[in-house]
């Protein structure tokens, strides 16, 4: 069918690269392309033999437009493929327009150095502008709209599990189980166990930020911010059981609370173990997360980066990670006249993914909706000029995939609700 | 009377320094010395005029026996107190056979280097040989008796709060209150609140070994080892209140063992507050207090020194701290064919030691007792030749001191006994 240019060599990256080969029909061909042409070249090697598409590497410095444009020119792909850090969204977005090819990622852009004050303070005022506290939001990347629509090219944004399933699982709701959706509340757990006092899944100082930031949640046409962490809720999820969870501020509630018709409500939960609070609270109190320099023997240290060489790489935590995700959303609404609830849901088992890709599940929810998101623009299954999130496409063809390549869903037509 | 020097600048010599000054019949002429001069000088400065003493200082490398000979053959002091690192106690030692004077500790002997495999051998060797698992113990300085004995000179070891009062709290109840002394409990209770969440009064270090070493008492004539902790019990002290403590192993408790005739069993306590010990353990946990050094941004970084470099100066913590110390031991025996209890203690407020010698209550129940030891000898009050715990000495002057210089003690005839 066609050629992707895959930028990013991480761990998402990694399941992104197992499953285009898995579905090498509409992936004939892909690029890898990252910062470290030996990461890329390390993968298509493990690859290579076992799939029919055919691999290529590359460097590319991705904070770089020119770059990005030389690596596009030359291997005229279908698709990027942005699996990189969310700091090079708008650069790689920047490529794609000056070079005219379609572009899709996983999560929506954020400025690099937020500890940067001009940074900060454009970013806050964005963030004040969009009515909520948070350090990631949409309006960089809807800026782009309007250039993507005259240039006949689509930009998908957020197609992972959450963003991305989430919003199909809603965008599915709304076409198939109601004619009214009034409340929406997505479920984030992770039930794994990885064996460790403490470590984290990816990079540390996003763990902080998730527990560190104010809450949000859409209700009534507007934001309702709350304290980090102050709304707590048990829940009792299948295949996985009781875990505690917390309201925090989530991309996709932004998206949805536009495309949504008249919903009343949105919230987003995660889960967090107590273990996992207490220690990041402990280290957060004697300053060891902190992203200032500190002069230590003459060098300057930043505390959380010397935290991040302590902790176990997280690329350590797959083969020791057991246990399951679950994540999904719980819809109250009207349908027909009468008033329903649904659940909509995936459980991924850490141990499974990792027998099949050689990643846990959180990496696996990831790349798995990311090649998903992909092979519908490719297939033209999903074709509108502009710039997009999930649930502003037809849902049925994306979950349909989902149960073909590993991310299974299911509906409880009478879900316990969160209060 | 006479002339001291005084080794050390830290937080306890600041407080020795000032109480030396104010018992100026006794310290007519002190010499401060220490690695940093400048230190020195300060306290010189802040001290002089309204003293008697006569101050000097001086620039001295406590690992150097000769660096120390010169100054004492220079100075002719009466007596040396190190109040410095118990890493220097057998140089210091050295130095006093050497030139002829008196010596004073207020802590054991521990060898600086833990980490070197070779010291550590010869240490745990040494431990096992003593019967018990600690990092200090007294067969190193009590191997110098026959070399003081020899030289007419006097070695008084620990002369601090604890060891040091308690040992003279005890031979204090020997001598008057019991003629058979059962079971000691050393019960040393900080009440205090310096309001961070997370600080350590001295170095991390030396917290950290308190509460990962195993603990260990003397019951019916040898060591009983514990698990690290593993010994709780909760305790209402006067002035303080009810607080968790642990039993520990603690260096009086050996030459107690020795010195108080037919004693059961003798055990040491030690408060810690729930929030402190949850933080020392998810510091643990990531290997913020591991001793080895571990590569970073190309530079060799030992985990618990950059933790130390975080944390609040201890020197910080001193006009923040409030509440109290309570520190003392609860005695069990028979007197006069009867059964008898009986518990001395010191009750000590962080604030007014504070206001007295710009120290808080850990500093000066340790300065004061090192001051007034050193004026034992001084005085004439204890001498003999030979190398001395506390309590091998008259208690009476020595008890009678603690009164006067600021650490008053009390006798409840009826303690609540722990269990």
């Amino acid at each position: 069918m066609g050629k992707a240019l895959i930028i990013g060599c991480g761990g998402v990256a990694g399941v992104v690269i197992h499953k285009c080969c898995q579905n090498s029909d509409v992936f004939e061909e892909i690029m890898i392309a990252s910062r470290t042409k030996s990461k890329c070249d390390a993968i298509k090697e493990q690859l290579e033999g076992r799939t029919p598409t055919k691999i290529r590497t590359a460097k590319v410095d991705a904070d770089n437009v020119d770059e990005l444009c030389a690596l596009i020119d030359e291997y005229k792909p279908d698709i990027v493929m942005n699996i990189a850090l969310p700091y090079q969204d708008l650069t790689i977005m920047d490529a794609c327009l000056k070079c005219g090819v379609n572009y899709m990622d996983t999560a929506n852009y954020e400025p690099e150095d937020t500890d940067d004050p001009a940074w900060r303070a454009i970013y806050e005022k964005r963030c004040r502008e969009a009515g909520f506290t948070a350090y990631f939001d949409y309006s960089w990347q809807w800026a782009y709209k309007e250039k993507f629509e005259k240039a006949g090219l689509t930009a998908l944004l957020g197609s992972g599990f959450d963003p991305g399933v989430t919003q199909a699982y809603c965008a599915y709701a709304q076409k198939h189980l109601f004619d009214q959706i009034d409340t929406i509340d997505i479920l984030d757990c992770n039930g794994g166990d990885h064996g460790y006092p403490f470590a984290t899944n990816f990079n540390p100082e996003i763990n902080l930020r998730e527990v560190s930031a104010p809450g949000s949640y859409w209700e009534d046409g507007h934001w309702v911010e709350i304290p980090a962490m102050s709304i707590k809720r048990e829940y009792d999820f299948d295949q996985v059981g009781r875990k505690d969870m917390y309201l925090l501020h989530h991309e996709e509630i932004e998206s949805l609370a536009k495309n949504i018709p008249n919903v009343k409500r949105i919230r987003f939960f995660m889960t967090f173990g107590q273990s996992y609070l207490t220690h990041m609270k402990c280290l957060e109190n004697v300053g060891m997360l902190s992203t200032t320099p500190i002069e230590f023997e003459g060098h300057q240290i930043v505390p959380i980066q010397f935290l991040k060489a302590l902790l176990p790489d997280p690329a350590t935590l797959g083969p020791r990670t057991k246990g399951k995700t679950n994540i999904g959303c719980i819809f109250t609404g009207k349908k027909d006249g009468k008033e329903k609830t649904a659940y909509i849901y995936n459980v991924c088992d850490h141990e499974a993914c990792y027998r099949e890709v050689g990643s846990q599940a959180i990496s696996y929810t990831t790349g798995v909706p990311a090649m998903i998101g992909a092979a519908m623009l490719m297939t033209g299954k999903w074709s509108k000029p502009g710039v997009y999130t999930v649930e502003e496409f037809d849902p049925d063809p994306y979950m349909e995939a989902l149960n073909k390549w590993g991310l299974p869903w299911q509906v409880n037509g009478n879900p316990v609700l969160v209060d």
